[in-house]
C-alpha cells in the first residue's frame, strides 16, 4: 500500500493511496479523524456507476462519518472508473447503457450484466483493500460497515455475503436482478434506500431485493424522487444506523 | 373540557379529561412537560383497533414526546373503544373482524368498513379536541402533528386531509382501501410505517397508500415482522421527524 498524498481539513485527514493487486493497482482514498491513532470502526464506500472514489456524494458522506462518528472511511475506484483503465468491454457496455437510457429502452439487463462483469474482480479487490487498511495504526481491526448505492450496491452485495468482517450495511438504488442469490446469504443489519420514482431501477425490483436479505434487522427507507435524489435527511439516518451497529 | 385527574412522574404531567361533544363525552388524556406554561408543539395520537387512549404503546411514545421534545400530547378513546360505549353495530363488526382473523378470511373489507363507519364521527371529534386543547395555557396554538397506526391511521388520514392545523404526520399499518381519496389530499410531510410481514394489512395495500399521499416529503419505513412488531428504533426516528417539522 503506497500513500501518494495527505491533506487535512475540518478535523479530517484524507490520504490517497494505490494498492498493488492482481488486476493492476487499485487507487483509493482513506479518511480518518485528525491525529488519533488506535483501532476504530471502518466504513467501506462503493461509488455509483460513472462516478469515482472522490465523487461529491462519497466525499460529503465520508467526511461526516469521520468527523461526527470518529470512523475511518475508505473508497476505491471500481474497475473502469476514476483513475483506472477501461477495457474495450467496459466501453462497449457503458455505451450501451447510455444509449438505452437516452432512448428509454430496458436498462435492467444491461446494468445487471455490467455488475456481473465487475463482481468477479471487485470481491477479491475489496478484501485486499480491507486487509491492507486494517493493518494501519490509525484504522486497526475494528468493526466494519459497507455503504453503497446503485453500482456500489450491486458490487457490495456479493462482497458482504462473502466477507464476515462486514457487520452492517447501507445499500440501495439497485434491484434484485444481479444480486438476489448473494443477498439471500446476508444476515447482518441492512438499511436499504429506495427512490420511489427511480428512472433506472424498477420499484418492484428494489422491493424484491429488500425482500430477499436474510437479515433479522433490515429496514427499507423509500422517498419520492429519481435515482440521484436521495433526500439529505437520509444521511442523518445512515450516520445513526452505523453508530448503532458499529459504535 | 373537564379535567378529572392529574398526576406527574419523570417530569411529565398526565391529565385525564372529558370533553362534551355531539356524540357524548369524549374521554381523553393530555401529557405535558411539568411546570412549563406557554405555547408548544402538540401531537395528537390515534390508538389502534381494540386499544384505547392509555394503551402501553400510546403512553410510552407520548411520554417520550413530552419529556424529550417538550411537546404536549393528547390521545382520546375512539368511538366504541376504552371508556366509550359500544353500539350494537360496533359489536357486530368487531365480532366479525375477530372471527375472520381466527379463520384466516379476507380481513381488508371488514377493517375498511369499520374505519368508514367511525370516520364520520371522529373527524369532527378530533377538531373539537384540538380546539379545546389549544385554548389551554400550557398548550396554546403551536404547530400540530398527528401520530396514528392501524385504526389510528385509518381515522387519521381523513382528519389530516380536512384539518390545516396538522403540519406533519407519522402514519402506518394501514392500507389504501378506506382512505386513498383523503390521502391524495394530504400535502404535509408524512413518515409512513409498514410491517413487511403484516398479517392484517396486505403489503401491496400499504405501499399503495404510501404512493397516494400528495406530500412532497414523504418517507416510507418498512421493517420485517407482524402488525404489532414495529422495532424500537422507529420511535427514535419518529421523535426526530416531529422535532424536524414541528420543533
Amino acid at each position: 500500500m503506497r500513500f501518494t498524498s495527505q491533506t487535512s481539513s475540518d478535523g479530517v485527514t484524507e490520504q490517497l493511496f494505490a494498492l498493488p493487486f492482481a488486476f493492476g493497482e487499485i487507487p483509493g482514498v482513506l479518511w480518518t479523524p485528525d491525529g488519533d491513532a488506535g483501532t476504530r470502526p471502518l466504513i467501506l464506500m462503493g461509488h455509483g456507476g460513472g462516478q469515482h472514489k472522490k465523487a461529491p456524494g462519497i466525499v460529503a458522506r465520508a467526511r461526516r462519518f469521520a468527523a461526527e462518528c470518529g470512523f475511518a472511511v475508505v473508497a476505491v475506484d471500481a474497475p473502469g472508473h476514476g483513475d483506472r483503465p477501461r477495457s474495450e468491454e467496459h466501453d462497449r457496455i457503458i455505451a450501451e447503457i447510455r444509449t438505452c437510457a437516452q432512448t428509454g429502452g430496458e436498462l435492467t439487463p444491461l446494468i445487471a450484466g455490467f455488475h456481473t462483469l465487475l463482481t468477479g474482480q471487485t470481491v477479491p479487490e475489496w478484501r485486499a483493500v480491507l486487509d491492507a487498511v486494517q493493518e494501519l495504526d490509525h484504522v486497526g481491526a475494528g468493526p466494519v460497515g459497507y455503504w453503497g448505492m446503485s453500482l456500489g450496491c450491486g458490487l457490495g452485495v456479493p462482497f458482504i455475503a462473502a466477507e464476515p468482517r462486514v457487520r452492517a450495511a447501507v445499500l440501495g438504488l439497485n434491484g434484485a436482478e444481479t444480486s438476489a442469490e448473494a443477498a439471500a446469504q446476508i444476515t447482518v443489519p441492512v438499511e436499504f434506500l429506495v427512490q420511489w420514482d427511480d428512472e433506472m431501477v424498477p420499484r418492484a425490483a428494489s422491493l424484491a431485493l429488500f425482500d430477499v436479505f436474510a437479515s433479522a434487522e433490515k429496514t427499507l427507507h423509500a422517498n419520492p424522487g429519481k435515482h440521484g435524489e436521495i433526500p439529505a435527511f437520509e444521511l442523518d439516518s445512515t450516520l445513526r444506523f452505523f453508530a448503532r451497529h458499529l459504535g
